[in-house]
């Protein structure tokens, strides 16, 4: 592994500034001002974090400098941002809303222990949708500040796109890492639903919420997922292997595709065709296309459920937008959700069928580049059915559409099939290189 | 429904106390005060509560009485506890650790706000192990105060079969709830995962945690659950329906049943029998048996993921116990883990081949009467496969043992059919009384 520092270590992949910090030759003081410094220059027009005090992340650093080699972990010296539904014991952890702006969490998220455990420093909370919904937040587009990053996870995602940390934590509950990782041109990993504990992560809705990563590699998202998860072998990393199969899935909402965002899946399609991996035209089952339906169901009727206490408190403080999406709730019987758990659990086993372990889905990551404007993070109808059904998903920049925005490909694995499914998406990448 | 209110209200289910309280026969004002100084007599002897402030329930009390009659919801009045891993705004949630004594929750737990804005009042925080797990809290049983009332939901268990209080949350992961229940003599009820959101209750193992209840009948802990689940048909009540089918289940740790546990188990086999139920000695298939240790890997490693801050920040302040636990899950990998959430999972479906809608397990709650001592909680073996299963479970009282403390008997249902097993318990129970 190369571990050559560029005069600009902000460029660095991550896995090789902890390289670069391990052996001596970068310290993480040095990367972390470099960080600070980008976010001072490029954060006020793009508004990325909620949260930063250039004090914390540089303690952080000195201290990680002054730590015996041996005790350097995978992440050592290395900063990251965090969600802001995430908690954190030394930051505010405000979920984009006034009810929390002034009370702090009783301790970090499992997942934020993770990170620190491994070395990596927080440099300081990244601007989410309110709670994580659809209400979007200020921070813009890198590529264009007239367009919207995606959401939910809008600062993780513009962050790790503009450079200014090279790793991210995020959470899907509908699209709100794929969506924006593609808006941004950067890597979003969604593992398998259960693989980074959730404790200490704003519930939105328990059978969906799923914590996962930003990244500008392959190897970086899994180096990152993978210490989250305390999940060695997908910390390592993972060797390009092209996938046995490669089922192409235009469903669902594909009515809704852009001409960009379809020739982006067919151009990855050629690509593992050109290579001798069997590509085939998925037929999903019977019900497939309703799927989204379902997950909205789960997502509507679980949210209105773990916001119960906002709702009755402080329910003057949520946004219209969030209101609106809590009341479609109220029209809901218990009946309603209870059969949509049932069809997410049916359709578990059902979709089981459908794809082998180191076989891949290929889809599109979103309808089309990042839309105009900031009221809107765009459509999450093309990750909802892969979050509803647990599957690993990896979106990976794809060139570039008619606006000269970003276009993301999405691959989708079998459940827990994480590491064969993080080795195709290197063997995809470096083939979109 | 009858609404007479004897002298001592708190002898009252709680369905009829909140009918009384709606038709102006009782004023919740004289249950909050009746409980209260039940407690303030019993107590100190019993040691149910983690806190309890008298002026928070009564003031609560008397907003109460002073609400229109058409906005009195279905607890209107009535008092409950609350597990002290459960967060209530205004009261301390400290999960029986140190770590937590002075830091507030954020906000109340989901169910703790169901439950108020059907008209309960948390009348005070019951004792909890330590964060749910081993570490024994100093309640004692109220029907031998030198015997445990079984864990974690130890000051739940007792409070409520101690005439404190009518309702209580419990939580289960092992066998937090049906223990307790069975050890204390009262209805334990853990409905399906997923049943009663979990957003604001303390994670300790994302796959296995269930919030449920402990009532003195059937009936009260439907109407609480279903209060709290927001499940209409639930929280109305259930007929008393015998099942179509008794199976009784000799399995896991049988080996380690005492005799009046399983004499409890015959006594209600031949209570079915005799009303013209087909019951059924079960041949539970290969592998069931292994279970336990399933669950026992599910529950060390998300354990000791879920509280990562607290082992990493606050190490010393663990007990001997925790940290032991804790340490076993340091020798499991995440493969190991991985394969237990997968035949978890496996065993779903092979579990829904076994029993069908409308039919019931009937099996043991625990080995026998509550152990000797306050050190040891007792043995979970008996609620552990339920709880990994997902399923419905609820222990009725049945008689008493050898010592003369309360014994129970299981019921356990196919997941999702709630609303069966309450009718079988209330059959059962209404033989049993």
């Amino acid at each position: 592994m190369s571990t050559a520092v560029t005069d600009d270590p902000t460029s660095l992949s991550a896995r090789v500034a902890a390289a670069a910090i391990r052996e001596g030759t970068l310290s993480s003081r040095d990367l972390v001002n470099a960080c600070l410094s980008r976010v001072n220059s490029r954060d006020p027009s793009i508004k990325a974090w909620h949260f930063l005090d250039p004090s914390l992340p540089r303690k952080e650093a000195e201290a990680r400098d002054g730590a015996p080699q041996a005790a350097r972990g995978v992440l050592h010296g290395v900063p990251v941002g965090v969600k802001d539904i995430v908690d954190t014991v030394d930051m505010p952890t405000a979920c984009n809303s006034p009810i929390y702006r002034d009370k702090p969490a009783r301790g970090d998220a499992s997942c934020v222990t993770a990170l620190r455990q491994a070395g990596g420093i927080v440099l300081g909370k990244t601007a989410t949708t309110e709670f994580a919904a659809f209400t979007p937040t200020q921070t813009r587009n890198p590529h264009n500040p007239g367009h919207t990053p995606g959401g939910s996870s809008s600062g993780s995602a513009a962050a790790v796109a503009d450079f200014q940390v090279p790793l991210a934590i995020g959470t899907q509950t509908a699209g709100s890492i794929i969506r924006p990782a593609a808006f941004c041109g950067v890597v979003g990993f969604k593992p398998t639903f259960g693989t980074i504990d959730r404790t200490g992560v704003k519930p939105f809705a328990d059978a969906l919420d799923t914590v996962g990563v930003f990244a500008r590699t392959v190897d970086d998202a899994a180096l990152f997922a993978g210490a989250m998860a305390g999940w060695p072998e997908m910390r390592r990393g993972r060797a390009p292997v092209a996938p046995k199969r490669v089922l192409i899935v235009r469903a669902p909402a594909w009515e809704r595709i852009s001409e960009e965002s379809e020739q982006a899946v067919n151009a990855a399609g050629r690509i593992f065709e050109a290579a001798g991996v069997p590509v085939e035209e998925a037929m999903m089952p019977d019900g497939f296309d309703a799927l989204n339906e379902v997950h909205d169901i789960l997502h509507v009727y679980e949210g209105h459920r773990a916001l119960a206490y906002e709702r009755a408190q402080h329910g003057e403080s949520l946004s219209q937008g969030l209101r609106s999406h809590f009341e479609r709730a109220e029209a809901k019987s218990f009946n309603t959700y209870l059969a949509a758990r049932q069809t997410q659990e049916a359709w578990f086993q059902r979709f089981d069928a459908e794809l082998e372990a180191g076989e891949v889905v290929l889809t599109a990551s979103a309808a089309g580049e990042a839309p105009e404007g900031l009221e809107f993070t765009g459509d999450p109808a093309f990750a909802r059915t892969w979050t509803l059904l647990h599957l690993p998903c990896i979106t990976l920049p794809q060139g570039r559409g008619p606006k000269n925005l970003p276009l993301g490909v999405q691959l989708v694995g079998p459940r827990w099939d994480d590491l064969s499914l993080l080795g195709a998406a290197r063997w995809l990448a470096e083939k979109l290189a």
